[in-house]
């Protein structure tokens, strides 16, 4: 059970590793003698070997400069994108404040959540339309954001600049980092001032800035619990509860924890963002429309589970107990009554003294232990 | 007082604002007409503004790939540097394993801890005696670690390659982030599987890989309560007292909340580390020697607090304090104790419900205030 526990929703077809810097156990070929034996035992790098030490690691998000990841894409002005972007229909979203909160169609479609009313409505449209309305748009009407794949409806120069992005490059990335398929491309035209709040993919992304200037807040996965993310069942799972502009610390206590890791994107740019990163992405005000387009990867499948788990595996394994118990149940609203019951007064208590509240996702254990109750 | 107790060491000429990403507040000159107001106020970015919210913010590490910052060092193998380094002397330090744990020589000499023995022993010697003792080097003797300022003792050609380094570049980074002057450039040549224990430093780093492979691990400044830095007295200021080989969790029980970012430097890439971010620097096992150059910057002057106090600001203000305390006690192991008697039992209970172990030096307060008490 510990095996489909800790695995995560987006892994798909391969044969090794898991994704992000490689570091596979040292095996049956492990170092060669001059490799000097050290306390913790080592760690297999493409380029030699890493010592291993207590504490998990992860990688870095990095915004990468020199990818031309995108460069053809560099000249997608909204003219020659309303001249080649062909007549195929595109999602565009409307938002009476700057937030365009995601939602899940299907979970809202579901009921699950009764009384739940999407922040945000959605239109189809051809992008002649978009563009008009986007460019005759005034302060105090609903606010539009395209989001929309990238698929075969476009016209041919598109097409062209697209077969001429740097997929060489991204071969050699989701080759060496074992991920698995490109799942999609999305292209986004949004306003300046327009916001994507906090939420966690569960893919790999690499982001990329066509024109305009982004503002991306980073945060690792272990920040779960100061975000308070929806259940999974809801509509909104995925996204943070806590409003970063009128933060409800009542109800979100942790919320005061939090800490940015912050950048801006320029055109040319691309942001590499973890599976599991949370990420608020902000359109900078008074810097005119913004495009980018993304690159979204599944994981690879998962070979060995590493102990301590990392972060991203302790949110997987949340959200696989979420959902088996709300289908034990057959009603989602028990279910946290019943975590409630199964931790409260008993595990945290127990552990109090090696409780802390943002490292409890990333606790080491003092004798590795895979068992349901470490999670706390 | 509060001014100065913020203040870091590092600061030096230059009129404006904190170095890292640029967030000014907004002041008269502010948004014009067609940025529409927001909640919590905007920033000011050199592209336009950007919301402000009620968590700090910090720039993210960034490993660059495409500066050319140091690209004519990349010909500088042993062979190079052995006929084109000059006859200088360089410091070498010895360990008779494979950390290298730096200490002050001055705060050493002042013996202040009396019973303080060197981890590592340092000789000088010409370039060309380095690289004998280097290549005759077998298992078992001290590992050695060239770590030299380059200076004007070097030969024309490296002078040449040092003038070709990407300056250019650079100049435009510190003006763009208000960073003081260049302070020094390090040359570090190490055997393989030596290591830099985790340490901080209170300057601006672009730390450069010339050849081989280095493992950087990270972890950000409020990491500060997790990696128990020595006392600002100590000969170890600014490093970590934890063993990342044997860590004793009884006397730094939070060393178990420790997560690592981690990245490994191939040669041409330039890692940003910013100022009060902890690092643990490796070369990898297996694959050869590492050589390294980096740039420390000091910081601009602080013009403006802003508050939350950013992590980094509060690391700034406990080395403040710590020695303002040392100097007004006379002995500096009577610290401990009057820190101990301040807090313990008084201010951590009190503020019991909001604190947490890995967020206190972030905590956001629920009224901004600037005084002592906050730092806990």
């Amino acid at each position: 059970m510990d095996g489909t526990l800790v695995e995560d929703e987006s892994v798909d077809g391969g044969d090794v590793g898991p994704p992000g810097l490689r570091v596979d156990p040292v095996g049956a070929d492990g170092p060669s003698a001059d490799v000097p034996l050290v306390p913790g035992g080592v760690i297999r790098h493409k380029h030699g070997y890493m010592r291993r030490y207590f504490f998990p690691m992860e990688p870095v998000p990095v915004i990468l400069t020199d990818t031309n990841l995108v460069k053809p894409a560099l000249s997608w002005n909204l003219e020659y994108l309303e001249k080649n972007l062909g007549d195929g229909d595109f999602s565009v979203f409307y938002s009476k404040d700057h937030k365009f909160k995601y939602y899940d169609q299907a979970k809202y479609n579901d009921k699950v959540v009764p009384d739940f009313t999407p922040p945000m409505s959605q239109a189809t449209m051809k992008f002649s339309e978009f563009l008009v309305k986007f460019r005759q748009w005034k302060h105090g009407q609903p606010r539009m954001y395209l989001q929309h794949p990238l698929n075969d409806s476009v016209g041919k120069a598109i097409k062209d600049d697209f077969l001429a992005f740097n997929w060489k490059w991204l071969e050699s990335v989701q080759k060496e980092h074992n991920w698995g398929n490109l799942s999609s491309n999305l292209i986004y035209i949004g306003m300046e001032g327009n916001v994507t709040p906090v939420h966690y993919d569960e893919q790999e992304n690499f982001f990329a800035q066509v024109e305009g200037f982004k503002r991306c807040i980073l945060f690792p996965p272990e920040t779960f619990e100061c975000l308070y993310p929806y259940p999974v069942f809801h509509p909104h799972d995925r996204q943070s509860q806590v409003d970063f502009d009128k933060p409800d610390f009542e109800s979100f206590p942790k919320a005061r924890h939090l800490r940015g890791f912050e950048c801006v994107l320029e055109p040319g740019d691309v942001l590499y963002i973890p599976k599991y990163w949370w990420h608020h992405v902000e359109s900078l005000l008074g810097a005119g429309h913004t495009t980018s387009i993304n690159f979204w990867y599944k994981s690879g499948p998962l070979t060995q589970v590493e102990y301590p788990l990392k972060p991203q595996r302790k949110v997987a394994m949340i959200r696989n107990l979420e959902k088996v118990v709300t289908e034990a149940l057959g009603n989602p609203f028990e279910v946290g009554p019943l975590f409630e019951a199964l931790a409260l007064g008993r595990y945290i208590k127990v552990n109090a003294l090696s409780h802390s509240e943002l490292g409890s996702l990333n606790r080491y254990p003092s004798k590795p232990n895979p068992q349901v109750s470490t999670i706390e």
